[in-house]
């Protein structure tokens, strides 16, 4: 299988670099009748964009998605869906002084040395353009989900650096840019960014996700178990370092007494597991967290080496994104997605005539 | 693909149940020429093996391997490679009563709203049971990596619920059953272990491992990165919760300027990012970290259901194993081979004539 | 995926070398609650069985099947079904002198120069031994497609040499060793075999399947074509040189209108194109033929070089079977319905909620 | 993996229907530094173009590849090629008609019965359009094989209906509309095609390929036998029934004395086996042979049936190819270039480091 290709029935094929005429995908497997149309693509592919805000990278695209294949009068037929977005504001020369330089905490010097050849211009295929392609294939999969699981999925931002929200709550997330859930820290927030921004450094960030509404029996033990497959598709975030399902590492601390979530036939009384056991929904809500590097292109002069291997001092110029969690909300959430549908088709497969076989059992009331 | 198989060159499916008749795997792709005996398994499952300690579960198991293909005169051949361990020490009496239980925090119920049907005896297929035959696998493994590229992969514990190491010594980590690395700790180890057993609950872990030798170039953009394909994989072990790569979530409160690590001709300054940029390995070493929670099975009872949808209290009776972190070091350590030795074919497939293209960079001395 | 594994969702993963201790295989993705028994194997793996005629190869084998996980109480749970055979007539002694020498028409020379080692015992993995575990993991896909579907898949043998039936009557079919449909014939036929078999020589054969009650809709266009996946399956049979799908080769000469199958309320009033339109289903009979070609292990001696590069005459001992065609039916078969029992598995994940939305038109009457 | 990609290592999935936006493909896995410029792909589009000849379907696409990613300063960086060509000469109103109407011998009724919606205009994604795709990705195969083993792969038509060469000259292929080896027979071929296209009717066509300098040691036992591959690749093209390797259908009337191709120090004696044994290459040529049935779409009026199930009279208006089998020549070498470039990188993975084991015997002289 292609290894820019995700998912094993749903499956997403993506391809394109940052300053490459186009960025796109292929959805392949996706049920057909689904209402699909390129204005689908605009809300999430807004939230996602990364000229949203004053404190994401200044480049500004306008990512109008052309449906190229998979639909007819506006429903999917089951063929391969095709997704192309033209990368419109390039400006590659701003990279051009980067093509004799390995960014220290960038894949340049990894993409070297495996390939022997490397795309300069703006990180090439390892730049986060690429993660617009898993937010609009995401569309696609959300929308089948809520339309037939009533699945709803959602995202926020849990850290910036230090700083954790104090409150919680969901109406919050969607009104600033932050995706963050206290609306009496946003003030705090954009001081904080400004400040950093002068700086010239740059911090990481933790995105927090739940999946509401997912059946049980979605996950195929034991190598694609839902947790396994959801750390795999976080992971292949750019700029993840740690994937969390329901209380993560917390865990390490914990009693089983504490831990395990107790069930009655009204409803589970907690949900430290994050909706998965054995690797299979529980029928509680999927959560999981997702810890977000600083990035690594910083205006603070780093020690480097050139392509001859001779010291040298790199400094970023073009663009500078101080968090580039901020932005990655609708990504983890498009991950979640893809995911969960992928499992919807698997677990349809092989199980689609158990049916309801034993009493449901409500998910904790959070 | 099975999703009872793992890797996509390199690719190991295992069967079994806990209280079947026998366990085993298949291994396909595995390189000619490779020594193999049956001998060759005999340390790694005896590290994993239950009976161990008296702080891990009481069954004993011979845990014998037979190689059934695969070989030939000592050698492998190129073929699949079939390992069988008959399960010798079931006594499945002890399982018989949840039969009609769901114990919370297992994956009783979430299998049988999956498949509708399940196998009682000993947790069946979701037993931890099955992480014999990873280790078994990884085996073949670890011997083809250590011969061709001299990559050396070890872990240890590095946390019991709140205790943590004070001091580390990799040589400490082999001489106590806790594969602790902090020798001066082990009497009050299990002195905590003695009394988590008396008061019949159970405690979380931690497990870090790391890869030394990995040479840079290995992993595959953008979603079979190096550090997605080890968060699914180890993910995958029972009762993972969280997986880490390099500095994993404490990244969330790092600066840039703080987390890249710098680059000299003389080596890397620091290894923030475990090993792996871009999804590539850089030479580092590749460091991860798991959580493990605290297993559910403990003599504490607890709140369930019945397959009729009725409460009922739960309370385990047979075999009872305070903090399965202890013995999942092994595991760990497998499934980090088992990555690795899959990547090691995947870029010899695509960019096995690239060569030595570039300096290559020393990783940071520890 | 491991390439001794065949299907994307019903996977069965053989292993095994004909004279090694045994051979087995894995079955993952099959749906749960299905009723199989060790002995549900005994029919169709006796059909094949190696010393049913002495017209065949004169090994003797038990072939009694262990059914060693996946199963509780007699019903499949979902979990991988592993199924061992021990290999108990071996008598390698046979083939010890072929170590030195590449057979011709045999895999000796493509084995030894892919892997750089064989095991020459009987073939080893190339060995037409490996095909019984398909036998056996189509016992498993017959039985679902048959309670599920009432699919019903016969073959029979269609040409030995250039003998062809002069009638046709399934009936005949299981009632001579010979699979084949015209009861007239075999007592010229076992005259045949027995010249054939004085003369030391071999012969070819072609093998007809034909499955009925397949619903429209399976197969996936493009790659994924229910007649591309046949062409595989059945190219990867042992001694396989030619795969047709309906009509097969004798479409070059024929007119489009002739060829295409006309269709009316009443039914199809044809079936040329063997079930098949655009890779997918039609509802009308699949079908299918194959040639075998003569083995090359016969008495007649003949030119090949050994391991040094020297010329030599090889002529084979041990066991002769004059015509491997003649028990190639129930692996024909047995090919077929893991082919078909793999996207009935797929259909449903994909179109599982499509249901029956035009008139279905009845298949042509043969 | 997605149904609409071809390949385990060297992937390319297409996507896109005949009369939508566009058609294009994206190649994963290819080997980084090979040379690939817009210029390359013009002249296999071209040989399979579909306005060549007044012998084939009157459409006319300019068929201009863009290159939308995966290359840098003209050279392959190892990330996925994206390829996509538009859709120029649609005229959809031809199509409008059959809206209603499955045309016996197409996938409209098949396509249906699986997705419950179909694209009508021009046969959709079972078009014979997706096939450009085909030969585009192949361009970058035949490159890297040719320039890394002197790979050359070259079809001709073997059949027009019952018309059958004479003569043979590779020299001759190249040179008339018909890829037919027999220059003395053009002038007849016109004349046929002439008369065919007035009967209204259409005809099947068979081609053969070849791909010398294949390596000894390509292909994976079991179910990923090089032929066995290359018979799903041949099966998966539009309109094919049959599919032979080597002597195909004639073994069944050989014998094995016969048929075994003998080795002498200074080469194979003969090659019926088409170059793979065991389903691995031997180092001589490897030839497979492709039949295709008459097109379905012709001028003559058949019985089918409409959307409500109702009988009525189909005729074919638009464009009418009388022999789809004279312009699959370039798709028949394409899909053997797949195959082979795949199996390329996949040897390599797992035997990189076996080397030359063994005297490599010489291919028969034809």
């Amino acid at each position: 299988m292609s290894s820019n290709a995700f998912g094993k029935l749903f499956t997403v094929t993506t391809f394109g670099e940052s300053h490459g005429p186009a960025i796109g995908c292929v959805i392949d497997g996706c049920p057909p009748g689904l209402a699909i149309a390129a204005e689908d693509f605009r809300t999430d592919l807004d939230r996602r964009a990364t000229g949203r805000s004053r404190h994401t990278s200044q480049r500004h695209e306008a990512d109008d998605v052309e449906i190229l294949s998979g639909t007819f009068e506006g429903h999917t037929t089951g063929t391969p869906i095709a997704l192309l977005i033209r990368n419109t504001d390039s400006r590659s020369k701003d990279y051009s002084e980067i093509l004799q330089t390995f960014r220290p905490g960038h894949a340049d010097y990894t993409y070297w040395q495996k390939y022997g050849i490397r795309d300069p211009r703006g990180g090439g295929r390892s730049s986060a353009r690429e993660t617009t392609m898993r937010v609009a294939a995401a569309v696609v999969a959300r929308k089948w989900l809520a339309e037939h699981f009533g699945i709803r999925i959602r995202g926020h931002l849990a850290a910036i650096g230090e700083l954790e929200p104090r409150t919680f709550d969901w109406a919050a997330v969607e009104q600033n840019p932050f995706f963050w859930p206290d609306a009496s820290m946003v003030a705090e927030l954009e001081e904080f960014m400004t400040a950093l921004r002068k700086s010239g450094d740059s911090v990481g960030a933790r995105v927090n996700v739940v999946a509401e509404g997912v059946p049980p029996g979605w996950g195929e033990p034991v190598y694609a178990k839902l947790d396994a497959d959801l750390a795999a598709a976080m992971m292949s975030i750019n700029a993840v370092k740690g994937v969390e399902i329901g209380d993560g590492f917390a865990v390490v601390a914990q009693h089983g007494s504490g831990h395990r979530d107790e069930m009655t036939p009204q409803g589970f009384l907690s949900n430290h597991a994050g909706g998965i056991l054995g690797g299979i929904s529980s029928g509680q809500a999927v959560t999981a967290s997702v810890a977000f590097k600083p990035t690594s292109s910083i205006l603070i002069p780093g020690r480097s080496v050139n392509l001859a291997g001779e010291p040298m001092e790199v400094r970023t110029r073009g663009r500078h994104d101080p968090c580039v969690g901020i932005r990655a909300t609708p990504i983890v959430e498009a991950m979640m997605a893809l995911v969960l549908m992928d499992h919807a088709l698997r677990h349809r497969a092989q199980c689609g005539d158990v049916g309801e076989v034993a009493p449901r059992i409500p998910g904790a009331v959070e």
